[in-house]
């Protein structure tokens, strides 16, 4: 940068997110200059296609040489808000290269390849900051970097997709069914009209990914995420948790496991949360991370997970930290994966689940139930029995069993549904869930 | 610090967070080296007398020659964690004086002397941390500092006092009386044996003023902060709030008037709060912190606010942070009160407000109870009459008002109350109490 003249920025990216950070650079140059001590100028917002307008946003910032724009060698600070792996990728390492600090909302990216990015970070000292990455405006990442980085995490457990909240918010809270409740989320415009990446959880295990990397201190990428959407939840499963006194609630879960060298165990499910623990009251379409550490105890963040001006918080939070440390000569610690921690596979992870099937009712059928899961080391918590009537009888089955187990493994929960499945005293359509929060 | 030798940590008090702290140092030294990439070495413990023991800390650790220990030129890294103003002050001031980073959960110093204590920090180049002062182990300042350093805060209102959260839940969920919530807090180690800076709103004040500085950018000290504590919070009070769909806190609030020239409003005083806000919730000893900004939205922390471990667990994150920037021979930005926003009276400062008391059951005298908040700018949302009977009936006040007010200023409120206590048609005993969060 010149001796004294302003801070440079360049924007990649002028779409929801990207247009109100435009905004907040270009209207509150004043506030921000007493913030950072320097004035922040935006040179350059990269798009890709010519033509782009947006009203209070100087049309000769646009440009579609992106690349030229993030080499030019004197940019402070490169903020991209494209999203996707190209050419967002290329532009970003480019940017480092060319000794620009860069502040990315792009979840896909980092969980592809932090390990890359944060060494080029490290290489050419300068910051990378991605607070918008994971849960919009919540400040989780900074958090999990610094305030929490003398203690040992446990485990973290987010609701960290608004819009698959607010569906089984609405089945809970509205009976509705899933397909009513995501019609509904389209027409509010918090689904959008492929939603495939939300209900499916592929957005949830993007952050996942970055959630466990920063708890654990090693490398862990989107595929290597367990990853179930809830597309499959039924008003049945509603009505089954809150029976048990639980809520359903798409979880991205990060812990350890128990082993001499712990692994690190990272999945998006469903999940029965309980009515009393904190995750469980967040509604519509908030997000909210809840993280157990050895010494601070429960910590839970709650906010808004998306929408252009609370990412555009975040996003500006990380450029004003930024700038402060480029007037200082210096760029903050990035962490690396230090730890080369193994992701265990699905199978070893443990949790708790409520089973349901119909059974015949008849002396010895719980008994021989039971067996099964002794058979599989998972030991039982509560049985709930109810008797069906009329058309909820299917093929002479007239009891249903409801079991809570204690913790087990999915491989030993798996054998477990499999000998049901093929038990002759056992109706079809045997419905699991995992639980998770005491 | 010597090249590729271990950063050298001083620590000023072993009492129940210190020795935590010592704890953390101790014990998990290859974890931290893990982190900070550099080992971090426990020099000395500073002790008021002389014969300290701790199980697991070499005795040599301790001397009574804490000024000696900061000023010996070589500490990267002191913990205060002594609490008070002397000599915590002048220990502080002496190490930033002398090269060394530090880390301080003193909020009641840092209510006090912010200001000198930032531009020292800043004139010597080195890191001033303070996560644990307030709430605990919630990570807030960090947040307050960094996070939303890009966005406009308007307004914070926090749970920072566990002991009082715990008085106030118990009043509330076990219909217990001040005074017996209070006992059962001592009896269980909530409350100290001298409560009078927990119950008196003094501890939450030192944290109202602290909050205020960071999120408006300038000075504020715990002498600005309007301070009401809770031992005037009757079961009258707790049953009036639920009534309305209410339950009372204490809270540390801070936000701004709406002058051209805003000012800052401080205030810590027992609050009715929906029974829908998200504050409503945190139950027992915990501690919350509510924050409304701009373009974040609304966004909410939580978390043990006390105790030796989570508090260490603030500290240590702080430590680790700091340990880093030194090892880039850098210090973080330290804000400085660059604002001079000016702390408006309480009279200025606006609220709504539930007013209770007994009147005439007579015509007219609805009318003119209306008419005396009218004469004050004082505008009604709702007016509930019930009828006393019995016991109930003082002084032949046969009716009783609850009134639930628009927002007001305190000067307004005081005239109504002023005029009410006068009028022949009410009794004596005018309650009211604040009214926050829609």
């Amino acid at each position: 940068m010149a001796e004294n003249g302003p801070l440079k920025v360049a924007l990649l990216g002028a779409g929801v997110v990207g247009s109100q950070v435009a905004r907040v650079l270009l209207a509150e140059g004043d506030t921000l200059e007493s913030r950072v001590g320097r004035r922040l100028e935006l040179v350059g917002i990269g798009v890709r296609r010519e033509g782009i307008e947006r009203a209070g946003i100087d049309s000769s910032l646009f440009t579609t040489d992106s690349m030229g724009l993030v080499t030019r060698g004197d940019i402070d600070v490169v903020i991209e808000v494209i999203g996707g792996i190209e050419p967002a990728r290329s532009l970003v390492l480019a940017a480092m290269r060319s000794g620009a600090s860069v502040i990315t909302a792009n979840k896909a990216l980092l969980a592809q390849d932090m390990a890359k990015l944060s060494a080029t970070a490290n290489d050419n000292e300068v910051d990378l900051y991605y607070e918008a990455a994971v849960a919009g405006a919540i400040p989780i990442i900074r958090p999990l970097r610094e305030s929490l980085v003398g203690d040992e995490i446990r485990a973290v457990m987010g609701i960290v997709n608004g819009t698959t909240n607010y569906i089984l918010d609405k089945m809970t809270t509205a009976s509705l069914s899933f397909e009513e409740a995501l019609q509904q989320a389209q027409d509010l415009g918090f689904a959008e009209a492929d939603p495939t990446a939300d209900v499916e959880g592929h957005d949830a295990a993007a952050k996942a990914a970055i959630l466990a990397g920063l708890a654990f201190h090693t490398d862990v990428r989107q595929s290597d995420v367990f990853c179930e959407g809830i597309t499959s939840v039924t008003a049945d499963d509603i009505a089954a948790a809150d029976a048990m006194g639980c809520v359903v609630k798409l979880l991205a879960i990060t812990k350890l496991t128990n082993d001499d060298e712990p692994r690190v165990i990272v999945k998006v499910h469903p999940t029965m949360v309980p009515k009393t623990h904190p995750l469980a009251s967040v509604s519509g379409a908030f997000n909210a991370i809840f993280v157990d550490s050895r010494d601070a105890g429960q910590l839970m963040f709650l906010g808004a997970g998306a929408g252009g001006a609370p990412t555009a918080s975040a996003v500006m939070g990380d450029v004003v930290t930024a700038a402060r440390n480029r007037l200082r000569g210096s760029a903050a610690h990035v962490q690396t994966g230090y730890m080369k921690r193994e992701v265990a596979p699905i199978g070893d992870a443990t949790a708790r689940y409520y089973i349901s099937f119909d059974v015949e009712d008849r002396p010895g059928v719980l008994a021989a139930c039971a067996t099964v899961f002794a058979r599989h080391n998972v030991s039982l918590q509560t049985v709930q029995q109810s008797y069906l009537e009329g058309l909820e009888r299917r093929d002479g089955f007239a009891a249903r069993l409801g079991v809570m187990t204690h913790e087990a493994s999915e491989t030993d929960l798996a054998g477990v549904l499999a000998e049901l499945a093929e038990a002759s005293f056992v109706g079809t359509g045997v419905n699991y869930m995992r639980v998770e929060g005491s």
